[in-house]
């Protein structure tokens, strides 16, 4: 969850400008998904100064992005007014040929999200009279009629293939946690059954302890008292 | 969780500046606890220019906390730099006797959590020589050794008793929640064991699709295609 | 213009919050002219998870609005997305009939510049077939197509009437500022010529370095060694 | 100014993660100097989740990026807990020995600022035992201590050194201004004297109205009415 929220934010946005040396502030940035990537790409694009809108398929994650300040709407209405459009969702042709069709002149498109699966390469393709490659990482599709599409890195991861992917400061923490999902396998595996186990509370803790120790941050512990206080509250409540 | 998120946020703030009609910007303003309310006080005062910091229990959440732009320490590192202190934890006692005696002259306390538990207002009574009442809602405790530390509502929830509560745009989505969550309860009790259940997620995902709907934001819609693909990836992972 | 920009922001929220209780989270909030208390209102109005758009009739402030991460447009195709529309602008009929005529049902209109003129409210009143109060500080004006504008405090300015003003932490600096100037004035009164000064830049430095030393605040002092380098500097571009 | 404002604090910020791939959010990160480019950082950086501390020798400055929600200090104070010190001051000796002296192992310094001139490199060289160089742009100094201060590109302009520099987007606008003002002198030499003059206002103002139009923004303008508005109360004053 780490590398993800706060990795990915900080990661495609370095892939980005590497790619393309455009200014965010004053741009107009659209998201598609607000899962924990798509939620540390928004904010740190508006810290950026770019305006943020998201697209997204779930009412929940559509409302958090509202209520978080962002402007969401479906991404046929957001292709017009993007300069860039980037995907974070897991999903398919979430880019499709009905929205490279109402896109404005220029508009750059990138991938963050699973594979190179979110935008329709095939389909861009298909649409344009030639590709060209103003710099490196940038594709730039000439469309029939005459406006261009700039596809980042293929398709493919922008934060891997254009910048260095996450930080080693995020990186520890989620290989820490496999690492320590190992041993737990390890230890416990007399008593574990084959499907897919969420990874344990305590490892959780364990990891953002030692995180918060190395980043020099002490934080408070909970008194005897505060312990029978919550304990009396959740037992009161069953 | 909108109404803790959205709604504590914005009702604390108000109770806090309504009671006080203290300035936010340049303020140290330290947020007891980082669940959802915590998250969205934090998020509002740094939107008003206070420098928020956030005291936690729990390394998961301080370390959140860190990762989205707060300063993380204990409360007893806090005390002594914090110009407002807000519980928003649900414990007991959460400011207690040892942090009345590193305050600031001047401090304001006050809580938006449970109840009015979270501020040990006998210790800080016997600390104090006497009480006296600035303005409606403070109440300034001097201490012995010439500091005040004021107290917003006694203790009791600042947003309620200083502002007026959530606003109605938050609490609609918490009855519609409840009323539905009855409605369901009505159907299903022939299937349903006595303990506590979750709120079913088809219930918050058409409260929050109708109160977009209100807003006049329209989501996109998974496309058959989409919809195989996220299900082989399910199938593909178990 | 630390009154302007750090107190109007707060306490135009405030106003606007107390008189209406509405939750400015996913909001559309106008803010009509982009001068310090504009800025500020934008600001903390995007710190409360408002979308905020701004409206200008000066390409540069316009343009710095854009790059500071707002939407500008002008105020006939902001009007009907508005949830809020506030003018600080210090102009006359900035909201007026046409503007009125595009709104969506509920727009509330608020002002926090000079006077009462910003909003045309004598067109308002022609174009309604009723006025009602559905609570202190709000007008409802019922338009002959159904739909209904809120005018706040009867367009006079919004911080004073539904709030309290600026906090006592910004006008301190105000009021400092203009005992300050008065004595400047009767000190240098032989050499002024009656004509309109700007506050002597020591005032405003003595000011400022008196606040900061109030909130406990230390700053860096150039060295001997700087400013010489920064003297060559400037004496080398003249 | 433009350029100062949104171009240095992106492209400082795209400098400081390509020589160090360090995750910015959770991180201490000090700004010295708070003219336009230490706004554009500071934002930009906390935009990022970092925690950032400004340090200012203008009390009105200092005051504002207090104000603003930043930490304000001396270099002294705010050097032991730094992770990252970037200078835009355009002064000397910025970063001095006394602040190397108080640095935390492995603390980052860059400049942003006019020249190499704002990190004291000679007296870091004294006090280190030896330089490596981990990766490209970073020079890690071994003091003697033990310690480890990182500086990058060698204190020179680490926006130029390591990234690209500004964006076409903003150094557009400064060209276009200094093409502009080469036409005004060549248009009005006869009635110039040989002095420093400001950008005319009028220049300014095409140049932004430019740029919006080319960013797809239309502003409002004012009416007959409004400008006689606005003239009288300029009359008014004086």
């Amino acid at each position: 969850m780490f590398d993800n929220r706060y990795g990915t934010g900080q990661s495609t946005l370095d892939g980005l400008i590497r790619a393309t040396n455009v200014l965010l502030a004053g741009k107009t940035l659209v998201v598609c998904g607000y899962g924990w990537c798509g939620r540390g790409l928004a904010s740190r694009a508006a810290g950026h100064g770019a305006h943020v809108v998201v697209t997204e398929v779930d009412p929940v994650r559509a409302l958090e992005a509202a209520m978080d300040g962002y402007r969401v709407m479906t991404l046929a209405e957001a292709a017009p007014q993007a300069d860039f459009i980037v995907t974070v969702t897991g999903d398919i042709n979430v880019i499709d040929r009905h929205h490279f069709e109402l896109m404005k002149d220029g508009c750059i498109v990138a991938n963050s999200g699973h594979f190179n699966d979110e935008i329709n390469l095939a389909a861009l393709d298909d649409m344009a009279s030639g590709v060209s490659r103003p710099r490196p990482y940038v594709e730039a599709y000439r469309l029939r009629d005459g406006r261009t599409v700039n596809v980042l890195a293929q398709g493919r991861l922008v934060n891997l293939a254009a910048a260095e992917g996450h930080p080693a400061a995020v990186m520890d923490m989620s290989f820490a946690n496999q690492a320590l999902c190992a041993e737990y396998v390890a230890r416990h595996h007399a008593e574990l059954v084959p499907r897919v186990y969420d990874v344990p509370a305590d490892i959780d803790a364990a990891i953002a302890a030692l995180k918060l120790s190395s980043m020099g941050i002490g934080i408070d512990v909970l008194s005897e008292e505060q312990r029978r206080y919550l304990a009396s509250w959740e037992s009161g409540t069953s």
